[in-house]
């Protein structure tokens, strides 16, 4: 079972289960975030959180074993289309180099890692339109000379 | 005077005063995130900041009206080469298809806006390797029916 | 079923009614650009919505489903081949910086929304040629210091 | 003198009388977005307008040639960063299909001229925010066989 | 029955009867450049046209019915590979500005319509090697003011 | 003087003695379009051409030289933008593989040659509008065995 | 049977006959440079040859007719990949100018032609590493004035 | 003196003495197409040629230094659009496969060396038009395997 | 049997076994890496080797035959997404220049074979996090004149 | 003064001095490697070392602090048209797959880090040819959950 069959199986088990990405987390102490990146194949899980996956949902050992599977990384579109994506892209294209100046103004020449790292969305509730925080945390990986 | 113009400007003065982001954005009662991209030419900033800014930095009107001009935002790479921003990029392209099954069903239909937007940039010590925390919080704006 | 099987289940029942999506629209009460963009896949429908097209077609439960899911929105040609919607292009191309300068004069620095955003397309008859009026009505969203 | 210097000594002098395109549309009869265009050098202007334009903002025939003088229309980006310009990208790419749908239902198979066309920009004022409407007004030409 | 079907079907039958685009062109009173670009689904046929060519090739209604169909005119290759079709897109990169002048010299601001269009091949016997004569014949569209 | 010098000067003393490349190439005998190419520098012109040139034009030996040089024919955009330019790509995209057909019919397998080659624009009057006539006319070349 | 069905057929059938392409070609009488592009799909074969070839592998008409149909020549890779052509496309970027510049010294102002073309691989023996050494050959196509 | 520098300087003096690439070679006993690839800068000449180059030429120490100078081989276009470059561009799209083919038949799974390489450039006086002979002569390299 | 077959039937007798990279590499005295690229169609293994994999792993010779066969070395990512392999390209972004001077300056002008090349992966165990040595011994290829 | 500018400073005094980076890296007990890309401007010098590069070479104050400053690490090509360059970038393309089933095989799932990450070139000498030993050695860097 690949990647893609094993997001189907899960999808379809999550639907029928009529579940939530978080309820999903909040019940298996995992963030949501993180949970669904595994399930939409782009992280793998270490084996007992993918067996407690599998379980929870109703799956086999093959969807066990999928989960826990080394994903190739690979996205088509190097400017994506959908505009919820796009507007995240446009943020790297606006933001990019005020970033740049600020990050390494405080912690000095390096980048914020996007492997030691994680992320949660958040929702604020606002009588002018509620909103989304996004929240990234990643560890500052410094430039060695040699 | 253009925006690259004013760049130069501000850029030069805030080395010569030995300045950061962090103590303009303290003392000016800015963000230092808005404030660098506004300083960096990709924000325009309303009359009264534009003055406190130029008026801090002992720079004249000038400066004071290009950083009032709206900005055309313009980037040349696609996809971005520096490794701070392409780890930006790369989150994007990783996280981008989970971050639409999170918010969207949180939230509905619809995208966070990069528009009515902000973003901090926080440092969290920590004995392992300091962390990098940024903070994006972006009104919700669910698609409509007509 | 995906988009595109619910897709093809709609433009299928449509010929065979002998239907436009303009009388689709007047019969349902919707706007034949907004209903045909559901319909190609393009823009979820709310559930009432949904359920009416489908009934309206003689259509079940699972393009109801369909037509209620949130779409990826994706296109696959970065610039459009066909005359139709290359001319389009061309204008966006042609009067972008145009666009830019009046709209910002008129409304301050920021943006017409793609999502709070509706589209309507009239004839107009002509013994020269008939015309075509796009009328695009999205609000507008001013940029935002912080 | 090129369209480029145009456009600048053009901007200078309305910057210096402090008008508007709004404004000089009214004054000189014409359309704010049309006029904006020609003095952009994305199209060229008729003899008399040329010298109205140049007159009313005491420029010389210089600037008239440079407005008469027929444009190579380029755009470097073929998918535009700025958010404003991206926005009706966007709009292209995600209703593309169905604009194509629903005018050559209406009108037979065709497409919307770009050239023999005109396009308005208005504001509705809204207390919820304003709103931006842009009207395209476009020829069909009809496909012919042979 | 898709575009695609129904080539395959048509040029079938074609190969089947020992004919020419030539021979059929003659026989239906059409041009056989334009009745090539139908069969080959990248232009609608008129119904009685449609129906001409069904008829002669002794093919049924759904071969009528989908060369009646609007199409989306796509090509993939944005630079041709094929050589007869590059030396055309070659052709296009050397002589484009030096067309834009001639014809615009003769014709003033404006283009050569590619949808009010026509286009012919013929073959001009020659000792030294025969030669392809290929006319094109398009409506000129002035660019208007407004 | 380079090629785009020797067009700067070309072309100013074309303006200076209010001449077209119609006149030119009937006073020079020779055809507007390949003239104006070799003005344009996208053709070298043989020795006594490029000095009957220069003659005509009131310009010196840096201008025949210039005339004379083997250019490299480089353009920068793989598609164009501009619309009278585009036009003529869209016709090779919608039409290329058609003319592969009925010029293959015609001549069998081979090329239209792009080098042994001349084209032509004229002109024909119509009361519902003029229309550009494009003849293009090129050695037919067959691919040969060996 | 299209090109890729009669590619596969004719492999299957060489490597079943324990054939090269250098032995086909020495008993065919053809060049094995083109005999290969041919059975590869990329040329078209003479009625005779393309029955030679057939009859010599034991293969039908089928083969017959698809080697005499005229290939349209399609390569996905702008830049290939596979170092063997890489290295020849490699070729290309660093000597094009120079090739240029020296064809051009001995031939005037024209191109090779790539269709009344041929091209050889012959191995030349050599202690310190064979050679490859690619012999191309075509004929010389002077621009033409008109 | 940087690469491009050299190449006007000796450019200039070639036409100065009315010399050929050719009878450069000959002079100079080195191959006119290294000479003239040195020359324009994309190859560097050992110290003793470099020497013979500029003495030849009557140029002084600064170009005999930028001819010895490593130069790093950058071309633009990953198409080439010049029509003699864009042939030899073609022949490489055509004719890839079948190089590879016949050439690992020939001496195993490897490469044609771009490096260990020399190439030659002859003309073949034919009353049917002169034919241009290229000459590419490569080391084999044989994959390895550890 | 296609170099896909044979990597899909490869890993699924590996994962079988139970048996990694390194093991059969031990157990057949061949480098991990080669063996890997053997396994996953990017190399051609000579007889004696690909019958020794074949029979370690249990599989017949049609697995033989497709690992002695020469692959066409194909990637279809320019720009390679997956963060590991991103990494490495990063790595020839930034530091190609550099290497570029030392390697040149060590060796004089050439380039290292990708050809005669090898490659191995170790480990270096560090309490302050595990290292990855990659080791690449390439043959110094030097550029020729002639 | 910026990177481009303390690039060509230090080249030169580099040049005057007749050194090498490889002597130089000895002499400042720096990795040469390291050392050239910091003189190229693709990495920051800690200030101790900046102001011993300066020092050693005979430079002044503004190539220190020049050599301080953070890059922003850009590349034009995105895939490298130098053939020394071109030869790295085709490993990843040839083994980067081979090279994540390696690691990860090794080391669990995660990536090698090319910030936290040193590289060395070293001279093999070999009668059949000296090879490039390239050593690249960066941090395991695992993937979390969270």
């Amino acid at each position: 079972m690949n990647k893609e069959q094993m997001t189907d199986a899960i999808v379809a088990a999550k639907t029928q289960l009529n579940l939530s990405w978080e309820k999903m987390g909040v019940d298996l102490n995992m963030s949501p975030v993180w949970l669904a990146s595994a399930c939409l194949g782009m992280n793998s899980a270490p084996a007992e959180k993918a067996a407690a996956i599998s379980s929870y949902l109703g799956l086999g050992e093959e969807v066990t074993s999928a989960l826990i599977a080394f994903p190739t990384k690979i996205w088509d579109q190097a400017v994506p289309t959908d505009p919820l994506i796009y507007r995240l892209y446009e943020v790297v294209g606006v933001y990019g180099e005020t970033l740049k100046e600020v990050i390494q103004e405080k912690f000095g020449d390096g980048i914020m890692s996007a492997i030691d790292f994680s992320m949660e969305v958040d929702k604020i509730e606002d009588p002018k339109g509620d909103r989304v925080l996004l929240t990234l945390n990643g560890k500052f990986l410094p430039y060695k000379s040699w």
